[in-house]
């Protein structure tokens, strides 16, 4: 079984990416919505959190467990490697950044929230694995509440791209990381700013990829397939904002860590 | 000694207020920026969190606890005084229906975030002082993101307020209550987009004047003044923030709950 887990909804891209390749697959998401969102909380906290969450879905039976919130990805990897080392964890932000490496030889964006640019983790991994690319960041703290709002195609949402995007097109990167889950509902719009000259590297698909190449026995059909998203507080807007996102029939549940 | 708690910074709108006025009173302020925000979440966790907050500003010895918090306010104050029945509580709803009964006798409208407004309070308040009065509410979930990024005079703030304010102002309201208290910080754009016959009405001010009139005795100065500020979290933006927002000098410490 494959575990996930995110501060709150913005991992579901990763389900939906994972459903939509691999609609048999057994796993377990949960969002931890009780202490949502994460983005802008410290290392520590962050560590503290991760470890809890990580646990529940362990706990469940996950072997690989796929860290579906790059703020945890940035800060916490190490902490949940070192506390659970039977289990394997694959965070988001490797499998984007080689994507990324792969395609651009010159210079790469990252776009992210507050906590996942200021850790500098994506252009640590991007420097490790090419030390002459540049790279260019920009947090863009708006980006979550307007996709929560549903505001996926709209006048103040495109003025926020405008607005967190110009220095990237100015400094004419060729790829761009969407560094946060909850992004690739921002993709269209994103990419018309941007060009086709840019490559979108949306964090979901590339993580998804990889978890196969790695894991592939883990996505084969069983008879006692279980496919369970849970949360730790739900809300009407909430149950709201799957249905839209998520289209299939899996039902949502509370729980207590 | 006077106890405060927010889920944030936000509440620090009421501690600017509580020093402007008084500024030698002693207080304790807690932030549980760990869990922060509120105002998404269900009944039963802002509940289970209300309650280890207050306890934490008790413990430290304030006799009336002023919550912070319009979330808080809305959903735990039955809870907050069945728990703690040696403290007096007062929330930042009441004092702001008062004003805006005694103001407008025909419609009121009422802005806060979706868990506020949801969950009806103000209406009920406001109907059990004056059943004819007409209620108008509108929640504003981008608000508080808005003026957490700083943007309180820019063009994506004043496309929000029109959206969201439209149909109150549509409904000729007489007086406006910002019922979330990061909003005082668009008090200038609100007043100029409602117009100068509507009356705003900031829930800071209101619940400080009321907490003066309750408890006159704990506004005095004392020899061992103590004035703290605490949160569950930091980070540089919040640190930024608040030194901003506050412009006193305060030393803000980190604290577990």
């Amino acid at each position: 079984m494959i575990g996930l887990f995110d501060s709150g909804v913005g991992g579901l891209t990763i389900v939906r990416e994972l459903l939509k390749k691999y609609p048999d697959v057994s796993f377990v998401y949960l969002g931890d919505t009780a202490r949502y969102p994460y983005g802008n909380k410290s290392k520590e906290t962050v560590e503290k959190y991760a470890v809890e969450d990580a646990r529940f879905v362990i706990n469940k039976g996950a072997k690989l467990v796929i860290i579906a919130c790059n703020t945890v990805s940035s800060l916490a990897m190490d902490k949940l490697r070192a506390t659970f080392p039977e289990v394997s964890f694959l965070g988001v932000i490797e499998p984007a950044v080689r994507l990324a490496v792969d395609h651009s030889k010159t210079s790469v964006g990252i776009t992210g929230t507050r906590a996942t640019v200021g850790s500098g983790i994506y252009e640590q991994i991007l420097k490790n694995l090419n030390p002459k690319i540049k790279v260019y960041q920009k947090a863009c703290p708006l980006f979550v509440p307007l996709v929560e709002e549903g505001l996926i195609d709209d006048q103040v949402t495109k003025i926020m791209i405008r607005r967190y995007l110009t220095p990237l097109r100015q400094k004419n990167v060729k790829s761009l990381i969407l560094g946060c889950t909850h992004y690739p509902f921002l993709q269209p719009l994103i990419e018309r700013f941007m060009g086709k000259k840019v490559k979108i590297i949306n964090s979901a698909e590339a993580v998804i990829d990889k978890a196969f190449e790695l894991y592939p026995n883990l996505f084969t059909t069983t008879v006692d397939r279980k496919q369970e998203i849970l949360f730790t507080d739900t809300s009407t807007h909430l149950d709201a904002l799957i249905a839209k996102w998520l289209k299939v029939n899996i039902k949502v549940k509370k729980v207590v860590l």
